[in-house]
């Protein structure tokens, strides 16, 4: 059998829940187990930035050619600027066998579950809302008002959580990336990822059955 | 969040594929992370055999008794032998918060996940058909006739497969134990078996987004 099928994983979640540290760690520690998705933006690219390796860096006019072509997984504007998962890249990856991960927000991540059912959606989240209250309470440097949007729009996002696969609770870090790692590799494994395996599984017992033993 | 909720996990497969050992393995190594179901049985109590350790002993009417009050989640007569899984003894440990271990047969196997939809059903093979054959042989002892019987049962089997939640396969023994324990425990995290923590979690942002800071 062939478990080593690429997958599309997505992780995302609630901000403050430390998403970007997993993802780091997670890549640091399993370098070759996968590849980044890397994104296509249309803000100015800094110094020390490559292209490629970074961002594809496109112009505004670019962009919304690839979005009118439907080149993109899930794209968002930030203050001004695009950036968008391209579609072409996460599948060149896939079809090598590649787990490709995906770091993008929530509506982004039910996107890309669209087009990819099979995607992996992992989101991540403090152990409980008290600890995320804190994180997003932050250092006391925040006015009450920003506080108050930040925790209403965790509320507004808590209503999407039931349409990932997996929680990931960010409580002892280590433990955390290893479980994400865990998680990922025992998919693998799921029967609804293995039909074909399966199908070829039975046609071989079905010859070996009928005695050419 | 409490992600501390007992499993029934049902281990089965193919018959060759070492179930059994993976399941002594897995007992011997995480010991206080699970409980062995402990069945039924009419057969005659054996030097060094205890009961409620290794079975629980019945007369054939007492277990016939117990099966019309639908007291077993699954039973099987082998050899003029009754063979059951009790149901009140896998609810009540379910209920402490302890994973409970069920080693059966692929149709006791679908009837419990009927029982519990939430059980854990995984299911034992070896990593393709040619090695299953090939354990399915033995040693050159059995007749042409038990071999072809047993690939036949194998191939009937094979069509089960697709309603169990992960296939183990069994390559090399430890990797394999590793990733049962991981498989498990990961399941706990899984987003359907959370609902309940995500109802919790929505309410105490809903009270703190109302800026009760």
């Amino acid at each position: 059998m062939n478990f080593n099928k690429g997958l599309v994983i997505v992780l995302s979640g609630f901000s403050g829940a430390g998403k970007g540290t997993i993802m780091k760690h997670l890549l640091d520690k399993h370098k070759d187990a996968y590849h980044l998705s890397i994104s296509a933006t249309t803000r100015d690219k800094r110094t020390g930035e490559k292209e490629g390796r970074d961002y594809f860096f496109k112009t505004k006019e670019q962009f919304e050619c690839l979005i009118e072509d439907g080149e993109f997984l899930e794209y968002a504007n930030f203050n001004g600027n695009y950036y968008g998962t391209p579609k072409s890249y996460v599948d060149s990856l896939v079809e090598e066998g590649k787990d490709v991960i995906l770091e993008i927000e929530i509506n982004g991540a039910l996107q890309v579950k669209k087009i990819y059912p099979d995607a992996l959606l992992l989101f991540v989240t403090p152990p409980d809302a008290k600890q995320l209250k804190e994180r997003l309470v932050g250092r006391g440097t925040e006015t009450k008002e920003v506080i108050e949007q930040r925790l209403d729009l965790a509320y507004q996002q808590s209503f999407l959580m039931d349409q990932y696969d997996y929680l990931v609770v960010n409580d002892d870090l280590d433990e955390c990336v290893e479980r994400v790692h865990e998680t990922i590799q025992n998919e693998k494994f799921r029967i609804h990822r293995n039909l074909n395996n399966i199908e070829i599984m039975k046609k071989e017992l079905e010859v070996f059955s009928k005695g050419d033993n």
